[in-house]
């Protein structure tokens, strides 16, 4: 499979006809689809898709492709997006010193499994605090915020995201809530880690809630960061089982598990165009 | 393993020495610890225990020991209770239309997995409504309940649960609520299946509201019933894995299957004498 | 969504252009597909798909679709079936004396959730085995099998199911080894549940096996019957976790709940037209 | 609980009367005991428990209950330890180039999960090869193995281990084999990752196999080493779902997460004394 692949991803109004079009112009244009994965929402009534192409001897013309699909797309009323899937995504990393998601990203990265381009890393906290991390060839930012410095905190992040041309933002427990005004801005490529299984223990210390509410299981929440705290679209979630045993330090102990791996399905799924956006829910095309 | 077991189950508070005067009673009396389980609270400082015994010749003398107990949980300020592993409780099954709890518990029950006796089956529903289940055996009752009605129709129940010498009432998806007054005097004796993963989607049609947030997990939990909805002390919880393509039917029958093993494993657990209540919550000492 | 659906299923070498011949000919004939899976094998350069369409006026002409896909079909030299989601299977049950997959499947048939015709239950013991079952309107056949007869018994089996009409034979924990002979007969068509973890525990005994090896997780496994005992295609395979301290009766308990819901799920997706054969693999369209 | 806690654990033929005896012992020495487990087990009529234990005013003469006990010990035959919580486990890391499972254990230890001294990292690889992983302060030996100095290699490892006072040894991916001899030498204290459930998939490219065979769940095993390659004492086995559309990369890489969770939970175990053998099994004791 060395031919290039790109990845096509749109959603529109569901009526008879829409994958007759699209698949006619994939092939029209010499493009043999490898993976496609669709849903019709019968509710919103509604119709989402994925789609990756090649072609045979790798000569596709994906100007023309483009072109042609836009025909198509103008004529269902599509929202879609066609890139090479070679095309790494650029993202922004926010930390704080809880950094098990931070090393746990940039291990998967090292090793080929995140296919992205690390733009910065951005913290409250000194460069010194992440000693034991390698962040070669990835520019730290540290960037204390105060109440007080605040907005001027958020301007220079948002700066960074412009000149360093970010994709994505992913908050990996950053520990800090954006603004209204930061969480508009980034709205569908900003991803937050919420370490409880939403939408059960909003807010602070849900180790802490979980543990005086007595459950069974405990869960982290990868969502879309939005102006509601914890309530934006959720991507994934997961689980783990404890018991009456376990303090508020176990649990905080085991939940870091259960976070890193959430998280990173998460950005692995954006970086490969599997989440799509459904009013205030997510379409994850799994593989 | 044929000498006759017997189960005690403790709680006080914690101090140097409670093992061994337990351990050392046991032992006096010619028994043989087989199982122990314990659990050592820090915040409230309170002790838990279930212990399982026997003899070895099966000659235990069981009112020398709960005297001779009886002196150790003095000195200790203990609630206990000792009893015979074979004694089965008597158990009082309220249903609804839902059938899938209530036929599960009565096929586990008859297999020998339930060491128990239905004392009652107790339904909003007349008996044709489960005319493909076999109640051979115990005895149905068609209490109807309507606004009007509740008070006289849960006095009926409370007489049938005294009449029967019921130890232990199961709501197997009765889509009833109990009055104040009803839970608390069922209270540790009463179990509930809700079909949320609490403390997310507390209250009526909680796979419609887990559709609409959009979650990627569906869970159920069986707590012993409060006179605070959805708020009694958790005592099992699972869940399982859910995508955008499921509607709130597909959320209904794969929680069917979650919620028939929650209350299984509750009810279980419950005859077996595993669970303590501690406080709001529970202590379960699993096998 | 009252429109009749049909499900399509097809695989056949990969090469472009096969969903735009297939979703053009859908759309010609008036066609809305509302679901559609593919799987594009790059081993075996086979692809495979799953479509359920309809109409938006419910006026399908299914006769001019089916003669205008195998034209397609010979194009690109397909195997392919199409049906009326509606139309339901012909289900015979082959049990034991251990019930609990009978009654899961009974009970998950009498409330809806398996769209089947049940044509026979079988046996090796007799009706009165199951008398806390209701098997009305199921004839049951007691056939018992013994080595000197084993042949006259597979006959009659395999008779009954030409009688009746069977499409799927289901060996709800039948305990018996089918001959090469009636496995070849049913081949594609007879789902066993196998009750460990395959490819570890083969053949008798497996949860004393599982016992012995001191595993920490069992499993089960729903395949299909070919001659080569506990070889077959693998469909669905679950687990849960187990302690050092069940014994293999405690297994054995634990495992009716891990079979039982393994063999449903392969029944359901069986019904549904979710398992394409590939090798000796399976390819499974889940929803 | 800042007092000094110690971990005492022990096995002998079951009998009446152990439970009171150690309880006693403890007691007689001012101890109280915090954690309890003990395990019964009726088919080799062995019985295995362990305790932590702490002092309320934290003046435990540790010499005085290690003689104390050594008595109780004598009457019942039994093997025992009892240590200081807080001496800390002399770990020895054996790796390949596949480090996720070495990066992980670090990581891991860095932030205190793991109370462990790394005594030293040994690769068949060069030290650039972890050029991205931090080594401060844990010697690294570059130890190339061919088929020709295996015999050197292996006593080199074996005198790092007596001059570094290593207690355990853990396989992290080590990608080679054992010799009878070094497994020997080892046994008990020497833990091993198999990239497969076991008894499934044993020996090389087991990820290979299991998508040959059409799994539909895969799998890790943390085991102890012994001269029966994949056949020693189970620990500790998780496992995930994959499907029909995941190819030997993916399970690969999949594999990687359920890897080092396994292990990790496993290293654990073993450095908080909750693992003790039993025959060709193990119990453990989890928290």
């Amino acid at each position: 499979m060395t031919a290039t692949q790109y990845i096509l991803t749109l959603s529109c109004p569901n009526r008879p006809g829409i994958v007759a079009a699209v698949a006619g112009c994939i092939f029209e244009h010499g493009g043999n689809i490898r993976e496609a994965q669709q849903y019709d929402d019968t509710e919103s009534t509604r119709f989402f898709a994925r789609i990756t192409l090649d072609h045979p001897e790798d000569r596709l013309d994906l100007e023309a492709l483009r072109q042609g699909f836009g025909l198509v797309a103008e004529r269902f009323g599509m929202s879609w997006s066609l890139r090479d899937r070679g095309e790494r995504q650029r993202v922004m990393l926010l930390a704080s010193k809880f950094d098990h998601c931070l090393a746990d990203i940039l291990y998967r990265w090292r090793i080929g499994e995140l296919p992205m381009i690390p733009t910065a890393i951005v913290s409250n906290h000194p460069l010194e605090t992440y000693a034991h991390l390698d962040f070669t060839g990835i520019p730290f930012h540290h960037l204390p915020v105060t109440k007080a410095n605040k907005r001027e905190q958020e301007e220079r992040i948002w700066s960074l995201v412009q000149e360093t041309g970010t994709d994505l933002v992913i908050l990996a427990r950053y520990m800090q809530i954006l603004s209204d005004d930061l969480a508009r801005k980034l709205a569908g490529r900003c991803i937050n880690i919420h370490h409880s299984f939403l939408p059960g223990f909003k807010g602070a210390r849900p180790y802490h809630q979980a543990h005086a509410r007595g459950v069974k299981l405990i869960g982290a929440t990868a969502h879309y960061v939005t102006a509601d705290l914890d309530e934006g679209p959720i991507i994934e979630q997961d689980v783990e089982r404890i018991s009456h045993n376990d303090t508020p330090e176990d649990l905080i102990r085991q939940g870091r598990d259960i976070e890193r791996r959430v998280l990173s399905r998460a950005l692995l799924w954006q970086l490969e165009g599997r989440i799509l956006l459904n009013g205030s829910r997510t379409v994850v095309f799994r593989d």
